[in-house]
């Protein structure tokens, strides 16, 4: 797959608009430059709601709903509050799947166990898929392990959209356990928000 | 005044912390740019709370809390949208200074009498101060826009941060009718939230 974030934004948004599908970004070490990424290309409003850049703990609480145990448990930087911001972002927003990425992007801010170059990333989608990925860049720049995290996150949002791959050319039998294997792992759907709006229309921008 | 993003994020932040000043960014057409070019910076966590990528007109409601008779009176590309998504982040937030930014970045989205490279700025200020700014960047094409209303947002937070010029060697008597000329015009303060919590702590990133 492409490592090129402008040929990869327009292939997930092409993909989002023939799906229909809509997306909300939950950020942290990136600090919006996966939204930025997505904007870049025309039409992007279509697809894009919104995006919450969570830079503070207290951002992550109150925007996404992060719970303040996970983040004194596990760290701001940990699989448990990338997925808490993820499913939070779907939680507070009417879009079909949403990305989360908090790391640390140095060339402070390393702790024992998590060094700079850590970003831990999660993408949730409305049906109750979830996806984490750990990515360990090191200390390659600030600047780099933002660029390669912005990249990451548009391959998941990607791989989410596409969905499980069916399973081809599989006998009867085969099949059912061989595409429960192949999934990614699933919670219990996150439902949208209660609300009398109907969806979201993006205006052009 | 610079007009490299990076110098001009550079001489903010270290105005912002000597003088223990947060901000928040609440971004349309730039779509997590301006918060992208603060967090370029380490030690940014210290000056930047948080960012609203409100793409949407639904999000521009939702998070910012901009009337929907604003947006459907005056457009969602006007001074009238810019100034209360300025206000509605300083309201939803905690910080001292926010700055908005809604405009065409193109190539689609112009309609009569609102071109494309139309933007809107706002910028406001715990105190009241709130300034707005019309660019009319012409087609000068989508990322030439966006990087440039980056630049512009940069520059209101920095006319915001250092606040009104003192009136040096004035009289007594006239310092007073000049300090009031020389000021931005001025609205009631805005309120921070009511809220238990202490100000927000931006963890290290």
């Amino acid at each position: 797959m492409s490592g090129d974030p402008r040929a990869l934004t327009r292939v997930l948004l092409d993909l989002c608009r023939s799906r229909k599908l809509t997306i909300a970004t939950a950020e942290s070490c990136t600090g919006g430059l996966v939204a930025g990424a997505l904007t870049e290309i025309p039409g992007s409003s279509e697809v894009l709601d919104r995006g919450f850049v969570t830079y503070s703990n207290e951002a992550k609480q109150s925007m996404l709903g992060v719970p303040q145990t996970t983040l004194t448990t596990f760290g701001a930087v940990s699989k448990e509050t990338a997925i808490a911001m993820a499913i939070g972002a779907l939680e507070a927003t009417e879009v079909d799947v949403a990305v989360a990425i908090t790391g640390i992007a140095g060339p402070g801010g390393a702790t024992p166990g998590k060094p700079v170059g850590l970003v831990h990333f999660a993408a949730a989608s409305r049906d109750g898929r979830i996806m984490h990925r750990e990515q360990r860049f090191g200390a390659i720049g600030r600047n780099t392990v933002r660029q390669r995290s912005v990249v990451e996150a548009l391959r998941m949002l990607l791989e989410l959209v596409r969905g499980p791959k069916p399973a081809a050319k599989l006998r009867p039998a085969e099949s059912a356990s061989r595409l429960r294997a192949a999934r990614t792992a699933r919670r219990t759907a996150v439902k949208r928000p209660v609300s009398s709006r109907s969806k979201p229309k993006p205006r052009k921008s």
